[in-house]
């Protein structure tokens, strides 16, 4: 009725948009306004396939012109006949050969490949009902796949490992750029894997409340400084269905990163590390004997290296490859001979490479993403490899992602900048000219929304430039006076501010902006995107520097007349957490109220491998572990502070927030604490508008009142 | 300087006295004023002996003239002759043998008795480090204790039972009146113990965030309608060294309840009963050979029956003992022949026997406690045996202890009163009359301190009288409207409101008062002084007729001029934790903040033995545990509500309060948690004062803002 009545009376009125909702802005929520896509598209070869729900189409990569391949009516047609599961959709559809006319989908745990050309289905795998960790092998169409944690390829069970020791699965707690656990040889003869020994490690108790009787999931979760997992790498042959082991020698405390392949299939590259993170070598293994044949690249640094890329070869010559190195001071591009001599260095200068996106063969060029432009964007350039020259080839504005044809020739381009929600392209990688198949309408348009600004100001060494953003509640009035809330995040590997759409703005700050907060945020020392010395000035006091840097943010934000200064508020997540608190506990006349969740509190409770990069161990830096720690500061809190953990959470352990708690007690402050049960170190789905609207109502409550 | 000025200057001024602080009220505060005591003052036969820290007094029963029997000095003489550690005080010596002149104590692990005659010491025993359940037999000097799980009488090993059976400790988690696992015959000839499998039940587990890495800290719990433990009755017999298990049967889904021994020694007393606990069976066993002798008693009642007093023989005959039961709707004693042929009942009325303190032998007379004079009372009364009349021997007034010397000739008599903190007299317990030994200080006096006021009100069966306990903010002004905080308990076993010193008025609720709260308590019906009508009314669907009575308690408050009837606040712990959540959930409107702390959010969590008597098991009583499932009014939550849990909190498991957050987030409503590392089902000690800062904090939070 009251819909009908301003329905009726609307007319006269001027129209006033709505402010979104916290379920329009934030991922989980009911009505949750997702940014328009191309589900799907992706390169066959050099053609480029578009999915839809019932057909699926090619579109000319000159024109954009689309046509079609195929409908569902067809396939399914086929797959009912040979009482196969229906395709519900093309969307998940891949399209790993392009010299056949397959495509290649799962159906529950089925791999199943389509023929256009002879209009078959051919189920190609089922998998036992508990796999996980599944690596398809496009050469040789083998699968390679773990239950429970022993590795398997095709029916065959490779490894039998007591419980303790896993095999095919990502290890060193994903740092190091490891993210799976087995690595095809390209054409598919050899599989190498990672096996780990972790039982030697202390076991973290995480309890399931949802039970019957609450239990125990025991999670091995090496703390720093403590003993750490083992690893080690296994080569199995398809053929002799052998496995070696590499002779790396004693794995205590050595960590085995970006495992890469020789073009011919014949040796295993590696970069090793040792367990201080500040010598690497790149060495060279033989496939067949697992023996080390050389070390080809060795890297020191007095606070640490930090390998996160294998070595690539370039297609047209197997005896030179890339190599990334931070040595100069940024991320940049090496090309070495196999024997491990320098051939040169291929891209230099104050700004980063960010991804190697693939190679032009023809042109001997590749292609690159890097913040040349801006530290705030990711821009796509080809780079002549003979002369090294550099070519934008992507106009230049926003944050890039490009995904190559095999050509080299045409390059898919999915961009967004702060006024472009999300733009597809096809760019033709010799002219940078291309046919644009998407823009994306701002899902926002139907609202009222606030103003978002970025600027820089100087970090707390006074010369450094730190980018921040800052967002004006939504019918912002210059007179106003209006509370503010710092969302952080501070540390490495992570950038809350670049040029993408609403310049990453996050939909619960839109959400925080329309209820007539300024939200501010500000990428202080130590985060990422802007070369070495930026992130590891942290090193050895992780949020001392990044705290100094943040009380220059709220200087700043004190001095804009629209800021009531002592209503300012601070909430981050994870490393966030730890530096909400730590800003309430460090600067606690700055901050009136703070949300932390999934905080670090304690160094020393977090795991080796990413906590000793940057601290070393409690017992060779104990000066940095007890000056980080914030349980040692729980007697600072002056302000109101919610402390927010998931009880399930095996990256940053419960044990934080609990000693906090303790901590707190015995210094007689009163900090608040909620728990999601049956989470992990994050609340997502639909519990994130709770979580939200948790925190929401926590500052509304603290912050407006006087 | 301020305290100079306000004593130079506070000669003009009439003197205000200050109100007490948290810490002047709650145990565990820095400057906790606990009333005044007789520390140690006890019986040795027929004399009364009154320890001081220097010197040890004899008490004239007629007069109370004290005269001294040792000084600290000549028994550390002794002590230090025969170099053992000195005594520090008198205060916990004890005098278990009347016709000897020795005390006894422990230093450490030592049992220490000092002769005075012969003015010697001896160490009787030296426990090993880790003993616990100490059980000092009298009789013969021996000492039974526990190491780990297993069972040892001075130097031997008793048991030698694999992990998870337990010996010589107290079972069926304390409820039917045990409160401790081993039991030895009048003479010390022979130990009764309890050996508990505990194999085949669930462990919950509690995870301990206070060590390096968490670590789980399992207990085993049944829970409502899971396995259960199974208990056994060894008896050990000194002589031969030999145990024998007496032949209960099978001890699955049974509890063996209230040990005695018959007067000889040779025969042992259990209470069984099944596990819907309706059926209880009084039985004898022949201690010798654990055979079954008879059964004397049976009872029956389609509710519950609960043994909670083993049987007592009368001192001067041992075929006739007293077997306490309600089965007349009040708890009663009734006379019984040794062949189960009851003799008569002794006491009869709607009130009920609280406790028997002993015998009279010369008279044959017994001497009890019970609420014949006010269900808030306990009051002290001759029985006499042969022709059943009663006599009062305290007064009459306040809530009376009594203890008994071995004639029955005097008592020592406790008591408080609503005006009194705490007196001590000597009672000729055949004239009733005695002399004072302390009047107790009101340790308040120098405060000013809130009015207590108590009353009756009609419960939601509209019959029956419920009372309550007022508490006016300190300098009340009739005019003001008052925010009130009910405090509630409400489960079986408890009575909060009694003629004790300030009507039992809490610390906490003190505070509030002088906060300037109303602070309201009913003792609703389910609780404990009135009669097994009163009690058992709740069966089967705990919390809901509980609920309906503190509703009434909640009218008769907002019919007070003095109270803001929105601004209502309720807190309870454990039974009353659940009550809080529970009130705040039935009954949104009514209540606009609450803590509960350690509550029952779902009864399918609680354990066995108290569960099961009162809702039956989930199987059984579905409806019951689905009505007083709070997790299913998680959407009800308006009102701010806080639930407050201890992480080792191992009598209401901290899953209670887990799930109910789930069932909240789920519900999309929004309550508040508080986790207290390092304690059990209610916080102690020094964190006591954090715990009730941080309640006053919530509701001067919640309730004094509109």
């Amino acid at each position: 009725m009251i819909l009908c009545t301003a329905l009726l009376t609307g007319g006269n009125a001027v129209a006033q948009k709505p402010v979104p909702v916290l379920d329009d802005l934030v991922p989980g929520g009911a009505t949750y306004r997702s940014v328009e896509n191309l589900y799907g598209l992706q390169w066959w070869g050099d053609v480029c396939v578009k999915p839809g729900v019932d057909s699926l189409f090619v579109v000319n990569v000159r024109t954009g012109k689309e046509s079609l391949l195929v409908t569902r009516g067809q396939v399914n047609a086929v797959l009912e006949a040979r009482k196969l599961p229906k395709l519900p959709h093309f969307y998940a559809v891949k399209f790993p050969w392009a010299e056949t006319n397959e495509m290649l989908w799962t159906s529950g745990n089925m791999y199943i490949a389509y023929d256009f050309g002879k209009e078959e289905a051919n189920v190609l795998f089922t998998l036992p009902g508990k796999a996980a960790d599944v690596d398809f092998c496009n050469g040789n169409r083998r699968i390679a796949y773990t239950v429970g944690n022993n590795l398997y390829v095709d029916n065959d069970q490779l490894t039998r490992e007591p419980e303790g020791v896993v095999c095919g699965k990502s290890v060193h707690r994903n740092e190091f750029g490891i993210r799976k656990g087995t690595f095809w040889s390209p054409e598919g003869n050899r599989l190498a894997f990672y096996r780990m020994d972790e039982r030697m490690v202390t076991a973290y108790p995480l309890v399931d409340t949802g039970a019957r009787v609450a239990r125990v999931n025991d999670v091995r979760y090496p703390m720093a400084g403590m003993t750490s997992h083992k690893v080690s790498i296994g080569v199995y042959d398809t053929r002799s269905k052998e496995t070696v082991y590499l002779e790396t020698g004693d794995p205590a405390d050595r960590y085995f990163t970006n495992i890469s392949w020789s073009p011919d299939g014949k040796a295993i590259y590696l970069i090793e590390l040792n367990r201080d993170q500040n010598h690497s070598r790149l060495c060279r293994y033989d496939a067949e004997s697992g023996k080390l044949l050389a070390t080809l690249i060795e890297e020191k640094h007095p606070r640490y290296v930090e390998p996160q890329n294998p070595i690539v070869f370039l297609p047209w010559d197997a005896t030179t490859f890339i190599y990334r190195s931070q040595r100069d001071g940024y991320n940049h591009l090496y090309l070495y001979n196999i024997d491990g001599r320098p051939v040169k260095q291929l891209t230099s200068g104050d700004w980063l490479v960010q991804d190697v996106i693939g190679f032009g063969v023809k042109n001997r060029c590749l292609f690159i993403q890097s913040t040349e432009r801006s530290p705030l964007q990711s821009n796509i350039y080809r780079v002549d490899i003979p002369g090294g020259k550099r070519t934008l080839l992507d106009g230049g504005d926003g944050v890039h992602k490009g995904r190559l044809n095999a050509a080299g020739t045409y390059l898919l381009d999915t961009y967004t900048a702060p006024g472009v929600p999300r733009n597809i392209r096809i760019i033709d990688t010799k002219k940078g000219a291309g046919v644009n198949l998407l823009t994306a309408g701002n899902p926002f348009r139907d609202f009222n929304m606030p103003a978002i600004e970025t600027g820089t100001i100087k970090a707390a060494d006074g010369v450094t430039d730190l980018y921040y953003r800052l967002i004006k509640p939504v019918d912002f009035d210059p007179d106003r006076k209006y509370p503010a809330v710092v969302y952080v995040y501070g540390g490495p590997h992570a950038q809350m501010i670049t040029n993408g759409f609403q310049h990453d703005a996050r939909g619960w700050d839109i959400y925080m902006a329309t209820k007539g907060y300024v939200m501010f945020t500000l990428d202080n020392r130590g985060s990422s995107n802007r070369g070495l010395e930026f992130e590891n000035c942290t090193f050895r006091r992780l949020g001392i520097e990044e705290c100094k840097d943040q009380a220059k943010g709220i200087e700043y934000l004190k001095s804009l007349p629209c800021v009531d200064g002592n209503r300012i508020g601070v909430h981050g997540w994870s490393y966030g957490g730890h530096m909400a608190t730590a800003l309430m506990l460090r600067y606690p006349d700055s901050y009136k109220a703070g949300v932390a969740g999934g905080p670090v509190i304690d160094w020393k409770y977090y795991e080796v491998m990413y906590g000793e990069r940057y601290m070393d161990t409690p017992e060779s830096n104990p000066e940095g572990y007890e000056q980080g720690n914030l349980n040692r500061l729980a007697g600072n809190l002056k302000g109101h502070l919610l402390l927010i953990h998931d009880d399930q959470d095996d990256t940053c352990v419960p044990q934080h927030t609990f000693s906090f708690m303790k901590a707190c007690v015995d210094a007689g402050t009163y900090p608040d604490l909620f728990i999601y049960p049956g989470h992990k170190h994050n609340v997502r789905g639909r519990d994130r508008i709770h979580l939200y609207e948790k925190i929401t109502r926590y500052f509304e409550e603290k912050l407006n009142i006087r």
